[in-house]
């Protein structure tokens, strides 16, 4: 078996620790006979693992005690429609900063349920920047504000939390959350779906602030409704348990590396890194803000893309994998979250250095 | 490692070789370097996974060709609200038909979205029976008519299939789904979570005639909308990879044995001999009427519930896991899906009858 470096944005790679204990338990989970994902989600077994897995996030990210940890299904798309029918609470709008794809999916969803007021956006600068704060026209009234804190597909980040008063700040958080420490309490909901950062896809996490849920619209589903879930324990229906499992297994190894502290000085460290790479490069070029740049995923060109085929196919030999650009960007990109290891950066750096010698 | 017989009414005992071959395949998938829940959703890899998922359930149920398949999130809870959601199309009301508690759950999320006529309830008769089909109140303009082919809970289950004429028929198939041929001709749609006979927890299946697709409620959440995700292959956002590739590996197993005529075979066999015990006997009872048994979830009581706690604690020492009953019907329920071996129905039995020779 070789494995190799998997710079996928999503399903992403994950540790290998993680891999290997869930192919080790996969049969008979700590001696009781059963795989994880042949348990009752409402076993002592299977409660344990799953209040164990809560309890790890909420330490990880400091939650306070007045935000709930909800482990839903529906992934982030699921979250686009979820968010305004929890928290609209009779409220006619809401505000929304546009700073690129994932931006602008969340709009269009929101748009079924709210007025939306888009407050800011990067739209004419090509989304290649994030909006001046001092140039947002917010809403007072708004039931809330919607950004994207990481755009997976721009590469482009929010390397500060908005200050919003008493609207509610919501953030889908999909690609950066657990990348570094974060302060719960200056936001109303955050969602991620898992499978950046987290564990597989089907998973998604949302931390939501206890006062804003019990005011759905009428027309919410139960699954996606944040009190009856809360309520629930997120079990209102059998929650996706092989994947809970395997987040829980993810938070234990965070944990044991230490932490949110010690995630986001080896990923700044991969980034900038990176970044420097194609910086002092002509051949390779990254068209994004200084202040802006993703830690998480870094799209670059080739000055000649006639030679994109070429460094793909190279690069897989390499055993360099999913570096194609998404379909709507065209070039490359690396996704390098928490599980993608120093190792897989530098041996992608060397590769990249070795190939523009070659083909520059 | 000593693997036991679950019991488990879901998430259930899936079948043995799946799990070895997801073991093996955990950290490299057929030499690709990568598990195949780090495999982007769009790669080929994932994509030809997804493929012979769809096309091997496609065969083993016979799909006609003018039905989708879709690989979903959210469960069967989900789908109580997608399905009003999605057919009401314009129409005032939905035909429900009543068996138990997942029956009840449905109808409970349809009157968000619809007027609800319940043509036929078995409440009067505590839900041991199913109601005879001519004494239903079907209401020819109804959008629709759903049932639960199966009750999970009561061990209640239709050995017909309801004839609406130009009503669709819409059926939660949750627990009963690939246990034997059906004609999926004669739906409208079919749903059904993988916890029990698909896979694991987390994935949802909706076969849905196409016909019925396309003119939805506005506040459909795009994820749950039949057409959006039938343009995009199930892939309008990220899929739950791991599970569908899960399912596919149960489905390659289902074909191996000889497919669903084979299952039906085998699942009459262990269900028979089960009740066969049960009648047989003055110290365990199951009080479902005789045409209406499961062959999927079997309850019984004993004749002293003061002995259900014991019985319990010998049957796990046995090795039999999982056997207690539904906290909303007390007593016992052996779940015997698909994966569950002949040899663990016998061992059940030789269980019991040694308890009631013992005990009774």
């Amino acid at each position: 078996m070789t494995r190799v470096f998997n710079f996928s944005a999503g399903p992403a790679a994950l540790p290998e620790p993680v891999l290997e204990c869930a192919r080790d338990e996969m049969l008979d989970w700590q001696g009781s006979g059963l795989s994880v994902m042949e348990m009752s989600h409402r076993g002592k077994a299977f409660v344990s693992i799953a209040e164990k897995a809560e309890q790890d996030l909420r330490d990880l990210l400091a939650v306070p005690n007045n935000y709930k940890i909800l482990f839903l299904q529906g992934g982030a798309s699921g979250q686009f429609a979820a968010v305004p029918m929890n928290l609209m609470r009779g409220k006619t709008s809401a505000d929304y900063i546009n700073t690129g794809a994932w931006s602008k999916k969340a709009i269009a969803e929101a748009k079924k349920y709210a007025e939306v007021n888009v407050a800011a956006s990067s739209a004419d600068d090509q989304f290649m920047s994030i909006p001046d704060p001092a140039s947002w026209q917010c809403d007072p009234n708004a039931a809330y504000l919607h950004y994207t804190p990481n755009e997976t597909i721009g590469g482009v980040e929010f390397h500060f939390v908005p200050e919003t008063g008493d609207v509610p700040l919501v953030a889908d958080m999909s690609s950066t959350l657990l990348s570094r420490p974060i302060d719960v309490s200056r936001f109303g909901v955050i969602y991620a779906g898992a499978q950046k950062n987290i564990g597989p896809a089907g998973l998604t996490i949302v931390i939501v602030r206890e006062d804003l849920m019990g005011q759905p619209m009428d027309c919410l589903p139960s699954i996606l409704d944040y009190q009856v879930q809360a309520d629930a324990d997120s079990m209102s229906n059998t929650p996706p348990t092989y994947a809970w499992y395997l987040a829980g297994l993810v938070f234990a190894w965070l944990k044991d590396l230490g932490g949110l502290a010690a995630m986001a000085e080896i990923n700044q460290r991969k980034a900038d890194k990176l970044y420097r790479v194609i910086d002092n490069s002509a051949f390779y070029n990254n068209p994004v803000a200084k202040d802006a740049r993703s830690w998480m995923n870094v799209p670059f060109t080739l000055a000649d893309a006639e030679l994109d085929a070429l460094f793909l196919k190279e690069a897989t030999q390499a055993g360099l994998m999913t570096l194609k650009g998404h379909r709507s960007v065209g070039g490359m990109r690396a996704s390098i979250y928490n599980a993608m290891p120093e190792a897989g950066v530098d041996a992608l750096i060397d590769f990249m250095v070795d190939f523009e010698q070659r083909k520059a």
